[in-house]
């Protein structure tokens, strides 16, 4: 199918980050082939208006726990041990294989809705989240988490499904996978280990939690005299290119560690606010050269799998917090979920950006709404102004997945239906 | 008109503060008359339907200038006098009175598309503003932005100006006025005093800046040995009911002054931390007792004027700022632009809360969108998930001036037209 979007704006990469400029783009299959000009001898099959509308790189979320959706809203305002015992993991372990569906299916409708084509997850219920992917025409990274030790039976298992799952999948367009051994208190060294191997001898990438709370690393430096991040590169993980969520809790010495071995780090603003653990260090990360992107984290500790907010925050929060008015540009922030997003997950030549030889993942927000009006800037807009409901139409390898503001392979009605049904359930004590 | 809002969920006052409920609610005029039980022999005129929707009271946005639209992203990431001597007074300067007509109508647009239905305004163009609020359906308090000298003419002037105004329209049933002396750096001791007496003398209220940034604090400090605060209590500001905007630069003893003089304090979570300002100490007015309410600011330093993001600012940011996952919760930050932003008005007897007798000032979400779903918890939901755009209705004074996403009184089109050709012509240097 060839495709013209025509007559509207684009954000393009400039040379001091992105440019918002007037393009037409061309695009063919699951690839764009031109921008602002169209290739020789170009038919398009069908054309999309887009007077007044701006066409971005769908947006990446680099960390997600996808189907807990579920938990919405469900413990909140509540200390952390309550959070985590007595109102997430009773849920969690109450789930069925079909509740994991219709959750990630629920968070699939809320990322391509605003904006976002592309998502990182860590999960138990693999098999679920990869189907509503499939299903739903969303791209993603899947990564079964993986906790227990070398030698239990159960971590062994995790670790085969994770792998059974990827063979499965493996020629599937818009499916990758990832090891995704959950952090250092869930697994222990020989396991994190084995699980690297694992991710070297497969060209696989390793997604982790590290560094997120404070009591989390004052206890792993009573038990081996190192910071998580020094305790992960001590281990060897990070020879295997890394993506590590959350890092609030680094300091200078951790952050060279995070640089000098290129890891990526997602950082989730919300979530990091929202469980008290505080602020990561993003400007000094940016600093020293570390890749920074965005995530999500899960929608129970979040409670919103919108990158748009996301952005405003990253930029918003550590302003306030170093006192500094220049600190995380908006540019930056977009660059976060997108060009520096496709790096973290080795795509960085098929996604992250609208160009020739791209993946053709977009979105196609309204530009005619009073928030994003007048377009003084509108790379600003995008960060500080706009909520991600300005997003229209979606686009995942080139076939329209949302249009006019409906999902075309998803029965939205029916996604609610289970998942309120399967929410009250699961709430039920 | 009598109108019937039926079968949907309200967000009524409970005892541990809002909580949604089912509950079928009944306006006649300009009045709720029924929450839940419609009134003997009441008979529609009119009924809305509600089922899936959430009727909330009209949000209260407590500090804004809201003309500002114009030069919505027009300056950002740039240190602070870059941002205020070299960006916004330039265009400022040039702005003529039908500038900040069509800036205003922008303004409401947007407060109105997300649910605000009363803003507390600070501006140099009143009399556009007025006209605005009066043309478009929404409520407005105004006060005219005051600076100057006890002795200079244009200081005189400009209080003139204010009571004129306010005299012109005293009995439109949606304008209130206060007096809005800027700040202590931009008014003297003797023209701030003159000002509260005026206040005093009328039965308004005062809305000023007080210590938003640090070099505010110290310049004041060295000139009079005060804090802002303490500078404010002694002149006498606080004999009168006071609506102090930021607040981010105070201390213990301040924090005491605010308390004792039931000060209302307007707090501008995205503001202060875009400028560069900091956290104000929300948590501790809280406790200390201060009626802390919420504000988006102007749009030129925010970029927004969308209290919904507000509301998960200022739950977030000071759970960040503070460590503690309890700190500000979800029915807080409601009633920061419900409740106490009524009081911080004097109009807790007419505006707020959902309940009988009280104005029909409410706006109606649409539940049915999956960034709300599964509902949970609706409170959690509106601070925590919601963006804003799920507003569909709103009212003011029981009449409906949004329906299904459009205006009734406002001509969207030419609002943006008018906006961009402006916003382009101050923005030419």
């Amino acid at each position: 199918m060839k495709l013209w979007i025509q007559n509207g704006w684009a954000l393009l990469p400039g040379e001091n980050g992105p440019e918002a400029k007037q393009a037409d783009l061309y695009i063919d299959g699951d690839r764009i082939v031109g921008v602002g000009q169209a290739p020789e001898g170009f038919q398009p099959d069908r054309t999309l208006a887009a007077a007044d509308k701006l066409v971005i790189p769908g947006l990446i979320n680099c960390h997600t726990h996808n189907y807990m959706t579920l938990f919405r809203n469900s413990a909140d305002d509540v200390p952390f041990e309550e959070w985590l015992f007595r109102r997430v993991m009773p849920r969690e372990d109450r789930m069925t294989p079909e509740d994991a569906y219709w959750g990630a299916m629920l968070g699939i409708m809320e990322m391509l809705r605003t904006g976002t084509t592309c998502f990182n997850d860590m999960q138990m219920h693999i098999y679920q989240t990869t189907q509503a992917a499939v299903d739903s025409g969303i791209r993603a990274f899947i990564g079964r988490g993986l906790s227990g030790t070398a030698t239990d039976e159960g971590g062994a298992r995790r670790l085969r499904e994770a792998i059974q799952e990827m063979e499965r999948w493996q020629h599937h367009p818009r499916l990758r996978f990832t090891i995704a051994p959950h952090a250092p208190y869930s697994c222990d060294g020989a396991y994190l280990q084995q699980a690297a191997e694992e991710a070297e001898k497969r060209g696989l990438r390793l997604h982790i939690h590290l560094s997120e709370s404070v009591s989390e690393v004052e206890n792993l430096k009573k038990e081996t005299g190192l910071s998580p991040i020094a305790y992960a590169e001590k281990l060897g993980l990070f020879r295997v290119p890394a993506i590590v969520a959350h890092c609030v809790q680094v300091d200078e010495k951790d952050i060279e560690i995070l640089a000098e071995n290129q890891v990526s780090v997602a950082t989730n603003p919300a979530s990091n606010m929202k469980l008290g653990n505080g602020f990561a260090p993003v400007p000094e990360m940016l600093a020293a050269g570390v890749n920074v992107c965005l995530g999500t984290d899960g929608a129970s500790s979040n409670n919103s799998l919108n990158l748009f907010r996301e952005m405003g925050l990253v930029t918003l929060i550590h302003k306030g917090n170093t006192r500094t008015a220049t600190a995380v540009s908006a540019g930056e922030a977009l660059e976060m979920c997108t060009t520096r997003a496709a790096k973290a997950l080795g795509m960085e030549r098929e996604l992250g950006s609208i160009a020739v030889g791209k993946k053709a993942d977009l979105a196609i927000l309204n530009l005619q709404e009073p928030q994003l009006m007048p377009w003084n800037n509108l790379v600003s807009a995008l960060c500080y102004s706009a909520s991600g409901y300005e997003v229209e139409t979606v686009l995942v390898d080139g076939e329209v997945v949302l249009e006019n503001r409906e999902f075309r392979h998803i029965d939205a009605e029916r996604v609610y239906f289970e998942a309120a049904q399967r929410a009250k359930r699961l709430g039920e004590t």
